[in-house]
C-alpha cells in the first residue's frame, strides 16, 4: 500500500494508523503544488486533490481519512472492534473530529478574515471541550486501548498547538503523551518532524 | 429505537435509512430551540447540541449521521455492504459529503457574510461536479442499488434546491427520481415536507 501524505496535515491521521496496524506500506509526499515527491501530478491519483489517499496493491485509490483508518482497522482487526458500543463510539469521535473540528481549522490554514478565525476558534473551544470531557481520564479516547479517534485528535492537538489555541489541561497532557507512543514517534520521524 | 430529527434536516438521511432498512423506529423532532415535541430539554439528550441522535433501545445514544448510517446498516445488513469495494466506495462519497459538502452549507444556514457564502458556493460548484462524474448514468450513486450515501446525497440535492444553488443536470434528475422512491416518499411526508 501506498500513502500520498503532506507533512503534518491530517494525512498523518492514517500514517499513524498503518503504523499502529503493523501493515506494509510505502510513504509518498505530496507538496504544495500538488507535485509528488516522485515527479506525478496528484490531480491524477486524487482529482478531489487533497491528501491523505491510500493506494492499495490492486492500484484502488481511497480517500477520506476516516474511511481509510476503518479500512486499515477492518484489515487487521486493531483500532475499531468490529462489533460493540466501542466500535460506535470511535466511529463517533472520529466523525465528530472530521466534521466538527477539523473543517474549524480551514479558516486559519486559508488565513481567512478574522470575524471567520474568531467564529471557528469559538466552535473549536467548545468541541474541545465536549472531548476533553469524553476522554475524561483514560489513557486513549474512547477506551483503555488506541482506537482509530486517537490518532486524528493527536493531529487535531497538534494543530490547536501550532495556532496557538487553547486546550483544556487534559489534552495537552493527551498530547504530550501520545508523541511518546512509538507508532506516533515513528510517524513523526517519518515525516520529518522532530518529536519536540 | 428513536430517530431525534429536524424536518428538513441533514437527520432526514438517517431517517430515510431506517425506512429504507425496514426498522421499527419512533420520530421525536426537535425544534429550534432544543426542545423535543414531548417537552424535554435537547441538550440533556445529545450535549453536542444537533442532530440526528438515534436512541437505542438500551437507551445509548448515537449521534454522526454517517455512523448513524453504517448502524443502520450493520444491523440489518442493507445499504452497506460488509466488505468489498462498493463497501469503501459508499463510505468514502458519504464521508465527502459531511466533510466537503454539508459543512459548505452552514454559511447559507448562518446566514454569513456574503464573502464567505461566495466561498462556498465555488466550493459546491467543485464538490458537486466530482459528485455528478460519480453517479454518471447509475440510479444510485455508488453501485447499482441504494447505499447509505444516497440519502445523504438526497438532502444535500435539497438544501441545494432550497438555496437556488445550481447542481448538474444529473443531479436534478437524480433528485426527482430519488423522490419517488418509496422510502424517501414515507420520510418526506412524516417529517411533515408533502413531495413537490
Ligand atoms: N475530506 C477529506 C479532507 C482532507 C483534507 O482536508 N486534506 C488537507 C490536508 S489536512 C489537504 O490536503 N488540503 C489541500 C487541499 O484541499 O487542496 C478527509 O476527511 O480526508
Ligand atoms: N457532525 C454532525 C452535524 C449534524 C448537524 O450539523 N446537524 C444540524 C442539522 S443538519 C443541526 O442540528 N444543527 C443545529 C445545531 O448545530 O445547533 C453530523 O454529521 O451528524
Amino acid at each position: 500500500m501506498i500513502l500520498y501524505y503532506a507533512p503534518g496535515a491530517c494525512s498523518q491521521a492514517s500514517h499513524i494508523a498503518l503504523v499502529e496496524a503493523g501493515l506494509p506500506y510505502k510513504l509518498v509526499r505530496v507538496g504544495r503544488d500538488k507535485q509528488t515527491e516522485d515527479g506525478r501530478d496528484f490531480w491524477t491519483i486524487n482529482p478531489k486533490g487533497y491528501t491523505p489517499a491510500l493506494e492499495l496493491d490492486d492500484g484502488t485509490i481511497l480517500t477520506e481519512n476516516l474511511v481509510i483508518l476503518a479500512y486499515i482497522a477492518q484489515l487487521t482487526g486493531k483500532l475499531l472492534p468490529e462489533d460493540g458500543l466501542v466500535r460506535w463510539r470511535a466511529l463517533e469521535a472520529t466523525e465528530f473530529m472530521t466534521t466538527e473540528i477539523h473543517v474549524n481549522f480551514r479558516p486559519f490554514f486559508f488565513n481567512a478574515p478574522q470575524p471567520e478565525k474568531d467564529k471557528a476558534r469559538q466552535m473549536l473551544d467548545r468541541r474541545f471541550a465536549t472531548i476533553a470531557g469524553q476522554l475524561d481520564d483514560k489513557p486513549f479516547l474512547v477506551s483503555d486501548r488506541m482506537t482509530i479517534s486517537d490518532p486524528y485528535l493527536f493531529v487535531m492537538l497538534s494543530w490547536a498547538a501550532m495556532f496557538g489555541i487553547d486546550v483544556p489541561e487534559r489534552l495537552s497532557h493527551y498530547l504530550a503523551r501520545m508523541r511518546t507512543e512509538p507508532s506516533v514517534a515513528k510517524a513523526l520521524a517519518e515525516e520529518g518532524l522532530a518529536a519536540t
